[in-house]
């Protein structure tokens, strides 16, 4: 069994033998910590769930989730992760040779194509380089040149790099054709401004190890009118990721198969805790912090390498002579903070930061903290205190 | 909020005012009890799954569920309940118009055939009476008449009915052909007698609610290598459910999706649980319980539904003149003790008594000690107390 704390052996020039305490951080961008009331909630007895005591509790969360979500649809609660919910938006509203446009920000953006490719969709892929936001004249030429399409699959926040989207300039663009609209708000969603149903947004993604402060486990999406009108058509072959099966469901508070129950109890909770913080002050929250580590990495002489940074996470550029896969493993190995580095071609190259959930600014300020010792120790010159400055200059 | 205890209202006939506790007791085939300090070890703080320290539970936990599952195959743990799994165990093997034989003996039977057609499989049902076990003459016959068949698929508890099936004797017969072998185990695993690899089972589908003694949302299943050669040369579409993306994973002991960490956990912690029992005397323990409540039952002058009894759940028929469906709600609602009703065209026929998972001798008590006395209430002409003698009589 893992400890939540970790043991480090102390060195004979650390003035101490013997071992010192470390506690985990998670500082990536999901999943991320989970309130200790939420992780106690979840640890109470279990109730089943063909039951009307578990079917108060999805009402509930049904009419909860709308307002996290900032919309009118329907948000469907599904036992998997958020890949599977993307795989939700495509097998539902698609047929095989159906056409879709596909924005590809960097790893998730892949997923959508991936997903679409799996499934016959005729891809026409905008890829978008590395670190930069898409361009919504581009997608304005895709639409324009592909007038058969059907969906444009978009990402809020792209995770791997930490480039937030148009999603409203896209969403303009989109919803005067007869396509719909896909977001993937896996990590975007409660961090980064975000109104689906103002913005033309059809279908919105999500997953709860992220904002929404849960363990990984439960997907999301929602659903609107439009996009219903497409799953009337679609072919393509499914059944647990049915949303017909989903919807039948959902409207009687009851879910299509069994549903991670422990999970939906800690559900209800964390959107009580997010609607009494009230969304505004969640989405200043993460504004603020993502604003703090921005100025803070800078002030330590560093660079972002988002184009536009997303507030779930802000992602930096391994400076020169620092070895980037060694900063991340002994931050975690070493410091207990679990950020993320790059994946994929960024491997080495970036790290990332988290202010997503429930993270406050003192997580932050020792996250920047560690960073600017563990630089210090790897050889990156500079004497740690910089970057901590400056963000309790920014947070007084 | 939902309260792990119920508080119901005294009766002045009961010789007080106010309100009375009653515990949440599951009894159904689940979601079942989860141990204390498995809720507690769920509770404890999340870690990142892309780390050294989440592999090194996973690698543990592989090697676990092995010996659990009773087989030298390796078991893929997934995020979804078990109807994603038994999916899973549809889209990784087969192609459209490949033939299968579903066996079905009731709802989850059913559930593998809606399955099969949702892809395109020619479906070859053996449609076994409800209450009864599929007849293997039957099964040796639709093989040799469909000698093209890809795929066979039985259920060893079937959760609906309460029987179990004799896998034994239908993998025999699979076994000598080129078709794989799938079994559905989500209620019969820990609890009935199976031995996948020896009785010719290619993939064992479980859900983490019922014998795991864990929460729902965790799907598992097993690949032997006669169905890993069938995976190459299926074509349906996969993507969350891809076996290759699941089994590359698995062999650098990692998750092809970001997993339920939380639960994955909890699952480190109760496969030791199993594993301290033994499994001979988990074994041993349902086939008690379900004994002992087969005969308490028969002793209050109930009789039993099911042919070939289950030790996952005991299904009972509803005598004449009681409200089958009244006597569940009653149960669970004043009496503060799930048990299930039956499903479809079984609701209100009969009710259904689990002793899966986390159930010991006085929890079995209690429940047919409380049966009495809702059955006493509702006009069935017994003085409550038979069946308990006959438990205890048993149990001493």
């Amino acid at each position: 069994m893992f400890p939540a704390e970790r043991w480090f052996k102390i060195q004979e020039n650390e003035g101490g033998s013997g071992y010192i305490m470390r506690k985990i951080r998670l500082m990536a961008p999901g999943p991320t910590p989970v309130p200790e009331k939420v992780l106690l909630r979840m640890a109470d007895t279990i109730i089943h769930h063909r039951t009307p005591q578990f079917q108060a509790v999805m009402k509930d969360v049904n009419i909860k989730l709308k307002k996290v979500f900032m919309t009118e649809n329907p948000v469907i609660t599904m036992s998997s992760s958020g890949t599977g919910a993307m795989e939700t938006s495509v097998v539902n509203f698609l047929s095989a040779g159906d056409k879709a446009i596909v924005i590809n920000s960097g790893k998730f953006g892949e997923r959508f194509r991936d997903i679409c490719k799996a499934y016959g969709i005729d891809c026409v892929t905008y890829d978008v380089e590395s670190g930069k936001a898409a361009d919504p004249a581009v997608v304005a030429d895709l639409i324009k040149k592909n007038p058969d399409v059907k969906a444009v699959y978009g990402t809020l926040c792209e995770t791997s790099t930490g480039v937030v989207s148009d999603i409203k300039a896209i969403g303009s663009l989109v919803a005067g054709t007869g396509a719909i609209f896909i977001v993937d708000a896996v990590s975007g969603l409660s961090a980064d401004e975000f109104l689906p149903d103002k913005w033309g947004v059809d279908a919105v993604v999500s997953g709860s190890q992220k904002g929404l402060m849960l363990p990984p486990g439960l997907g999301f999406i929602s659903i609107s009118q439009k996009a219903r009108k497409l799953m009337e058509t679609s072919t393509l072959p499914k059944y647990y990721f049915s949303l017909k099966a989903a919807l039948k469901s959902y409207e009687k508070d009851d879910t299509a198969w069994t549903p991670a129950v422990s999970l939906i109890m800690g559900l209800d909770l964390v959107l009580d805790l997010l609607l009494d913080e009230g969304m505004d002050n969640v989405l200043a929250r993460h504004a603020k912090l993502a604003y703090v580590t921005r100025e803070a990495v800078k002030a330590v002489g560093l660079e972002l390498f988002a184009e536009k940074p997303s507030n779930a996470v802000t992602s930096v550029k391994v400076p020169q002579g620092v070895d980037g896969k060694a900063l991340v493993k002994t931050m975690r190995d070493k410091e207990g903070i679990t950020i993320a580095g790059g994946q994929s071609e960024l491997a080495g190259k970036i790290f990332r930061i988290a202010h997503l959930g429930y993270m406050d600014q003192y997580d932050t300020i020792a996250t920047i903290a560690a960073v600017e010792m563990v630089l210090a120790q790897q050889g990156y010159g500079i004497v740690p205190g910089k970057g901590v400055a400056k963000a309790q200059e920014l947070l007084k």
